[in-house]
């Protein structure tokens, strides 16, 4: 069976996703449609850019995704339709897929160009989920518009290197439902660059220098309970998704607090890695 | 495959919706749930007939939408399963399919009558699944209770015309998750009075002389950046429901903020249109 | 088709759950995968216990529940997988699953033992969903690890029966979407102790006489309007889950306000029936 995910930032209140998927089940009545999230923050390209290459990689090959934040068509943000690592995504050319395109060369890229759809204030009820439903019966992108090859490119989610390659300077790109703070900083460049030296996260006024696999990595199991670290303690581990985190251990935004409000890290905020 | 929408004031977060699914698949394997909204506001039958109007016309003939909002039965607010525009609605008759309704005549409308039922403070899952099994199984609505006429009304979701046809009076009849403000003003209504006039927008304070077909619609692509209006600005639209909508231009409630916090609108408050 | 429920504390927002989706279907394509909630708070059981009990009772037998709250391995919060009243749940040792087998005696629990999974900090799309997936194939328990007996148990949900049977202490257990307050006292454990007396229910400084079975118990629909109870009304009842709930008739926290902040209840709060 066809699958085709939603990302947008819709939010789930509003007849939008109900809308949408309506007209994907008039279209395609054999098809399963899955909510990756709606709930992006309205017109941030940054973090549906984080959320659908973090998401995108455990569907099957052959899904398509469409992509409705800033999804308003202009001369400046051209409505796309992009295969990619075996997956088609369906979205406005502002940035949303870079952080998949950044590192895996696309195989196919068009510009959509359907004729008598005319311009809308829901392009993505009007335009993505007719070229999304083309695409899961089996139609090729070269039936939908012209190849293209300027895909829009999100420069800021590239750490830098210093120092004579001791520096790491990354941000945070993410902060997320526990109130984690996610770095652009990778795992894999962190080994490329550390050549087993020690090392220390800079986070404001905050050091931190070990990095776990897990977030109970902090916790000795050997000692007594009162003896321990525990929840509202914070750490560093290389999270599900391969980039360094900063967490707090057992977070809840209600109690103990999270990593964003404890450490006070925002978004774009800077994070460096020392190596000693 | 049978399609159930579900529309509730119920949220996301307790039991009430997987009760719901988990029913309805009990009843009927194979069927397509779908959620058209949870976050109705409760009790709110005016967002909940918004947001079901815009939504249910996307989906295929025959689907049955389930409506869970004020559910609970009385001697004045009956449960109801009515056939509308090819589409089947089961819900209390609290005027929640009323702008449906009031668009398009009912085809068949009966009072739901299940023996063996006793009063429940869940009606949704006690009656409302059951009724909609029975229709999405190709069971009549006469098996399900006796005809019935006295459909409930929402009157306030009528503008006024005064002044000779030079003055249209609406109100805000739903705000979406980007603080954008819609009125109960369609577009046909506007045409049809409009006569190629000129014509002035006013909210409270504020006053727009142009209806766009789109967002950016305000924005001229061929000034440079800087001389352009941008996020931030306000502006009017006929919105893809086909009402006009008072916007701001890429709004983020969290950021720029939204029309309804900047341009000072709340739900009922007064849009009028002057033609010139 | 195979049905795996959600019930996390993930939230909508970040990618865990499209990619917790996208890795089943991967593994299963034919399966139906129902949310039951993602909204729990951070790391609290006790919610996470009352929704998933209200919630897996709807779903057919032979059902695959993933809880996906406080899941990360340790020596003291094991992974499991348990099989009572028909249905399989995947989660931690931690007490999420024990309002159900408090009730109802598991048929079979394993400790989840998976060679080639190293620890990790997502450890339900990397253990759980192989979990579920392999039984919703028809596979054993047995072959998933060894068994098992030393179930957690959340202590606190039990109510005490003092003054020679003539009270009940109870506490609240949960808060829903309309701000009502649950109890964990059910209307069985009422019933066995009554024996026909009258009663009072007191919560903080309110005393409460009567108890019904559906919100609209206390309106007397035999008078005028003017002159009956109505919305902004406290009341209790033997709720859909059979738990006795202090409610406010048509609460919306956004106007009349709910009964948790009307009567001043909030989670772990004392309520008392005193039989007369």
């Amino acid at each position: 069976m066809a699958i085709i995910t939603l990302t947008t930032d819709f939010g789930h209140k509003d007849h939008f996703v109900g809308a949408i998927k309506g007209t994907i089940l008039n279209n395609l009545p054999d098809v399963n449609i899955v909510d990756i999230s709606h709930e992006i923050n309205p017109f941030n390209i940054q973090e549906c850019a984080y959320i659908l290459k973090n998401a995108y990689r455990s569907f099957p090959q052959g899904s398509v995704h469409i992509v409705g934040v800033d999804s308003e068509e202009s001369p400046e943000n051209r409505h796309i339709a992009v295969q990619v690592d075996g997956h088609y995504f369906v979205s406005a050319n502002n940035g949303v897929i870079s952080l998949i395109t950044s590192e895996i060369k696309p195989e196919k890229i068009v510009e959509i160009s359907i004729p008598d759809i005319r311009p809308s204030s829901f392009p993505v009820l009007d335009v993505f989920v007719q070229v999304a439903c083309h695409i899961s019966r089996g139609g090729t992108l070269e039936v939908i518009g012209k190849s293209f090859d300027a895909l829009k490119e999100l420069r800021e989610f590239e750490p830098r290197i210093s120092n004579n390659g001791k520096t790491i300077t990354g941000n945070v790109v993410y902060i997320d439902n526990y109130g984690n703070v996610i770095t652009n900083i990778q795992k894999s460049l962190f080994e490329a660059y550390r050549n087993g030296r020690d090392f220390e996260v800079i986070a404001r006024t905050n050091k931190i220098t070990a990095i776990h696999n897990s977030y109970n990595g902090i916790i000795n199991f050997n000692l007594e309970k009162g003896q321990r670290r525990g929840p509202g303690d914070a750490l560093a581990l290389f999270n599900s998704t391969g980039y360094i985190e900063l967490a707090i251990y057992k977070s809840d935004l209600n109690t103990v607090g999270g990593a964003s409000t404890l450490l006070g890290l925002n978004y774009r905020d800077t994070v460096t890695i020392n190596f000693l």
